[in-house]
């Protein structure tokens, strides 16, 4: 790359978690990335420097108005000792479209994704052998001017953190069982629902509580103009397998634009199994259902790449899914996937990118 | 109070701003207030200290899932020396709702009350004394568990800070004017629109961006399932007067509960004004307007507390409210409130409360 990246080097070098008991997302690396931004100057002092607390004025931006974006991707360690990403360019492309929602200046794509590769290439010790575990990437910008007048902020700061995390699955894959939302709203036509910004997800706290509290491990969200039709479940995008044709909701400005989603269709396609990205509303799964039509139903993500869903609870209308098993096509969803992440496959799509 | 507060006096006090050019939410006083929570101790060890950064994990929830609520408020200096506060137990009930919605814990009101006057009582020297001048009071509370799993925080920090602020009217009252907004939401039911919380406030910026570029000072902004009632006008509630009858559109959970909204309701019902809280439909206040019914329309917020609306641009529909000018009853309803905040007038409502 042509920008040079100023390197502290961490004195104090951490242990790394127990492979077998890792917490997602509460251990970090010993280095972060850290770049500047201010009105005039553009993005500039690319650095990686210990881990370490940020320091802010309370009127910081970011503590009143909200504007940050953030990105989720993994590092996966092949047997052989490589580290292979998934698709990064597609979520610094997705950061970016992000960014424009929040009023927040774009990052280079590929200054962004230099700049991942250099910290992974610092701190690739701490990409997990286990298999199953990986190395979960937060890339993540915060307005920093601290000024509480309503209007984007003039500075900011782009960082990416570094954590290892252990399997989705540790004990086998296991279908989850999805409560309806019909009360909360994660997203409306015109509001943030596409991009990945910190207010998309506190709000949705509060309906989950309520899943949880009547034994469901998932929302699933609706449309929140007509609160009809299926948008996505939990923080994933969602598909139903349905006489045989694939349906995802499609793209309409209130749903994430899923990496995994995206890729889930390029298969399929591939595979010339019918898939179809278009409105689906809950009257018509359930009608489908009704007539023993509904052969499987998945949510999609980076956290669990593939997550069978077993059952959906409707009110008093209730959904069970290939008899709350992973159905096959989801199976070999997952098996492709996962295997082109970790490298245990070809990659016939030039999807991974390897960190030398 | 019963809690003691700990005090930590700065050893270095700043100037204070020219009182005649003072920026918005550029300059703080020199202490805050600061409590902390965690999970099973509640809130604790509540501290007067110097105005100093914030320092947090970059993996502190903030950063990421946007659990936070703020509210703002003013501290007048009356002619007598005194110093008032307008309502202040209506901002801390309001906090704890927008806390509610964010699953973030709730904060005794008498309690937060209590922590505010004693900051005020350590900052009383920096209530600015020049007429139209005042102390902004800025109460927020930030997640900062250093977790990124998906869900509440286990830590909290509540803070308040404080910035001596200008006249919102240097040059006299100056009626806006509005853009309607038909692409961009705010908020929607089962949404986050009534909590005072982050996400709601960078979202509008794509709107305001719009609104500026074809010329107009903010945005008007349209229920999110409909996109047919009037909600708010930029961050403020909304009045029209209509063949002599007050319509304030109806708080339906999208809506952000105005204290000076609520206060004008009060004031108007006092006066034998008659006033409505009901959905009102833009096409509704248009046949209106084409009849040469809508007399005044004004906004109302903690910033400007009257904010006459003098145009409302919706498309090729442009509607100029009583000739441009403020109305009698926009002027008459600021006098009154602006009288009571500052002590000019008598407060017959018992809303002030005097820190001493």
């Amino acid at each position: 790359m042509t920008t040079t990246v100023h390197f502290l080097e961490n004195s104090v070098k951490k242990p790394k978690p127990n492979a077998d008991q890792i917490a997602f997302g509460k251990h970090f690396t010993d280095h972060m990335f850290v770049m500047d931004y201010e009105t005039g100057k553009g993005w500039f002092d690319p650095r990686i420097v210990p881990y370490e607390p940020i320091t802010l004025d309370p009127a910081a931006m970011i503590f009143h108005y909200g504007q940050t974006v953030f990105e989720g991707l993994k590092a996966y360690r092949t047997k052989e000792d490589r580290i292979l990403l998934f698709r990064p360019e597609e979520n610094f492309k997705r950061l970016n479209l992000s960014s424009e929602r929040l009023s927040i200046p774009e990052i280079d794509q590929n200054l962004a994704l230099d700049c991942l590769k250099e910290l992974l290439e610092v701190e690739k010790d701490w990409v997990p052998t286990k298999e199953g575990n990986s190395l979960y990437i937060r890339p993540f910008v915060i307005a920093t001017e601290p000024n509480l007048s309503l209007a984007p902020s003039q500075t900011y700061q782009f960082i990416i953190i570094l954590s290892p995390v252990g399997s989705y699955y540790k004990e086998g894959i296991q279908p989850v069982r999805i409560h309806v939302e019909e009360e909360y709203t994660r997203a409306v036509r015109g509001g943030t629902g596409r991009a990945k910004t910190a207010g998309n997800y506190a709000a949705a706290y509060k309906a989950q509580e309520k899943a949880t509290k009547e034994g469901y491990s998932q929302v699933l969200w609706l449309d929140g103009v007509e609160k009809k039709y299926i948008e996505e479940v939990g923080s994933m995008n969602v598909f139903f397998k349905v006489n045989g044709e694939v349906i995802t909701p499609e793209l309409n400005g209130s749903i994430l634009e899923g990496i995994t989603r995206k890729s889930i269709i390029e298969v399929l396609k591939d595979w010339n199994v019918p898939v179809k990205e278009r409105k689906i509303s809950l009257e018509e799964l359930y009608d489908a259902y009704s007539k023993g039509q509904v052969e499987e139903a998945f949510g999609t993500g980076t956290a669990a790449v593939i997550s069978p869903v077993g059952e959906l609870n409707w009110g008093e209308k209730k959904m069970i899914f290939n008899d709350g098993q992973i159905g096959d096509l989801s199976q070999r969803l997952y098996d492709t996937l996962t295997g082109i992440q970790t490298g245990e496959i070809e990659d016939p799509y030039n999807w991974t990118v390897e960190v030398k």
